[in-house]
């Protein structure tokens, strides 16, 4: 069944684009299609030109230690401070990473898909306006609590239309937690508890707006209890990006901020430790 | 001896800076006094809001190969698919690093003293205005070139003041040349052949204006025959922070744009790989 708003978007994306474009001209119009338009695909270039007031500068990276939360709940890497200042002159350090996936960290489309590396992704789509979803009030009282379509709905009620090329996050307030065995949530029968995406927010996202990438507080794109991985095996084979153990969220006005999701540009990694840095 | 631009320094300096900004009031007028007044000491925050048109992105990160050129010629990292889609599912890579300073990479402060590490650094000293100062004219004659106080005052004069809080980023077009041998340009003695700052340059951008970090599109801080290290032991250990084999910057105008420095957050960082990226 198509309600009205969604028959008024069929009609629109039915009108011929080139003529919608030649019709109306120039790049506002183009900006307007593009939005009625359907979804950009899987790794293609989405950018708009913005202005950007930069009143304060927001760092949404945790430092990484070699004790930092897992997803497996081991160690995911050894470092040495091989050379020094007070032996050699100056300082260096080694690393033995044996999981790429570690700190705030990018899950590159290539991480559950054949889609692009971290390295391949278009760099214009790693800035995009940031739209935080609060879920705090819930995950407070189940943490097993997933973003769902209602929760994105309300957050536009509220905060107006996810604008193309946006950055969705979801603030579950994990992140306050991430010194304590709640980050984590294990449970005695090896199970995890902590919230994420769920799958109906992410096909809503993928269906309803072009975003470019989707952000967690939490260990996981999918929640604790996931077995199945289903948002990562839907998010990143569609050409998008993902970012967990974003920290300082609660810092930032649910909508107005700009993220810079600074990914790693190894060769055909598939994700790793970014420096993802919020202006505001 | 003093020459008449030197007195009139010494002078403004001198004014009591609180009661400059009494007499003068405002934002503006902190803005001026942080400009004239002593440079910002080691590891300080240097932050003043700006307006950012971002019509552009242009990404000043090199993809990090096995084989990408490295300071010492030796290969300073292996990496594995450790797990795979075909056969676990998903994708994960594992590294062995030897030595972080590899791609595109920051110097930290702690790099070369015992200041900052590269977590430690304010985020807001990882963002500022780009000024480009171009020798690729020199540099085509003579791989040795250094950046010169003389190449900082004719960017200066014209492209105006080098601004408060900006990042300095030597553009010797050798980024061109990261594929072949004459990156490194290596000699039958042991010796190595590329641009870098000169010890001069760095000492008047310490003195006489407020920079965050300075970027070079080659291997090193210091140029190929250096082997004291003397503008590593120069602007490290004043709480600054380098930027090595930087991509890019002939896509950039040497004013007008502003960089993301985005650097590593592992515990104790002596620098690392980075995702620099410029917004025009």
């Amino acid at each position: 069944m198509c309600v009205p708003m969604c028959q008024k978007k069929m009609a629109e994306i039915a009108l011929n684009r080139r003529n919608f474009l030649k019709a109306v001209g120039g790049a506002a119009a183009a900006a307007t299609a593009s939005m009625m338009a359907a979804p950009v695909m899987a790794d293609e270039k989405m950018f708009s030109p913005m202005n950007v007031r930069i009143n304060k500068v927001v760092d949404l990276t945790h430092t990484i230690t070699t004790d930092f939360p897992t997803y497996s709940g081991k160690p995911y890497y050894t470092t040495d401070l091989a050379i020094t200042l007070a032996k050699d002159g100056y300082n260096v350090r080694s690393y033995n990473i044996n999981d790429e996936h570690l700190g705030t960290h990018m899950d590159a489309p290539f991480h559950f898909s054949d889609k692009a590396t971290a390295d391949e992704i278009p760099v214009e789509n790693l800035i995009g306006p940031l739209a935080i979803i609060d879920i705090i009030d819930k995950a407070s009282k189940d943490p097993d609590a997933l973003v769902t379509p209602d929760d994105l709905k309300r957050y536009e009620r509220r905060w107006g239309r996810i604008p193309f090329g946006a950055i969705v996050a979801m603030n579950s307030g994990w992140d306050a937690l991430v010194a304590t065995p709640k980050f984590r949530g294990a449970d005695d029968k090896g199970g995890m508890h902590f919230p994420g995406f769920g799958l109906e927010a992410v096909k809503w996202l993928l269906e309803m707006r072009n975003v470019k990438g989707i952000m967690v507080d939490t260990l996981s794109l999918d929640y604790g209890p996931s077995s199945k991985f289903d948002v990562h095996y839907t998010w990143l084979p569609a050409g998008r990006w993902g970012m967990e153990n974003v920290a300082n969220l609660s810092k930032l006005p649910a909508r107005g901020a700009t993220v810079i999701a600074g990914g790693p540009k190894y060769k055909g990694a598939t994700g790793g430790p970014s420096r993802v840095i919020a202006l505001i």
